[in-house]
């Protein structure tokens, strides 16, 4: 509990989430973000529901949902680019996770370091 | 086009993607990443529809869909924390984009810098 505005700062960056505390969707997702710990570069986008959740703090690798094949997905599993869970934040209201990983390889299927490979614009600074 | 192996790294930061090749969930909406574009932070996870994307990248602040108040949300209106737009990537299924921006203030409303200041696990290295 936070009894001194100046302590605010600090206690928000102490504060813990429990997983019964999410707020997954209708189709009991909630989605990922993954970062790499290292270099801040946003990889990827998934989805997460509370079996992969569970498996991702469990083994400390990242485990998805998959929408398109409704199942279990574990990261790395047939391509060994396993992404090793650094630390798992959650938003204010409870409805996203930043995974923040250290990636064994690229985290896209098309090799590419990140699945951020392309730009919709570059506006000119 | 990329014609030569080599090349293809090259290819791919140089790739662009058009508005109409985005792919938009059942309710219109696609989920909008938001980094800032100087120290790589993750500041927030929001959603825009086909307008607020429009919105964003004709005035380079970004604009969402709240799915909370179902309207447009051009954030920073009330706050003044616009977050200037530097560059919007797409990633490889063009259902996420990557917003990297720079933010006038604290993307969060409790007025963190980030949406994501709680942890729900550390894992220790």
């Amino acid at each position: 509990m936070c009894l001194y505005a100046l302590q605010q700062k600090w206690c928000k960056d102490m504060e813990m989430l429990a997983i019964n505390d999410l707020r997954f969707d209708a189709n009991g997702l909630i989605p990922a973000v993954v970062q790499d710990a290292d270099t801040n570069q946003v990889l990827m986008l998934a989805y997460m529901n509370a079996e992969s959740l569970r498996l991702t703090m469990e083994t400390n690798e990242t485990h998805f949902w998959s929408r398109s094949r409704q199942e279990l997905w574990h990261k790395g599993a047939t391509s060994g680019n396993i992404q090793k869970v650094i630390e798992v934040k959650v938003d204010c209201d409870a409805d996203t996770l930043l995974i923040r990983v250290d990636p064994a390889g690229p985290a896209c299927h098309t090799g590419a370091q990140t699945c951020f490979y392309r730009n919709i614009k570059e506006v000119n600074q």
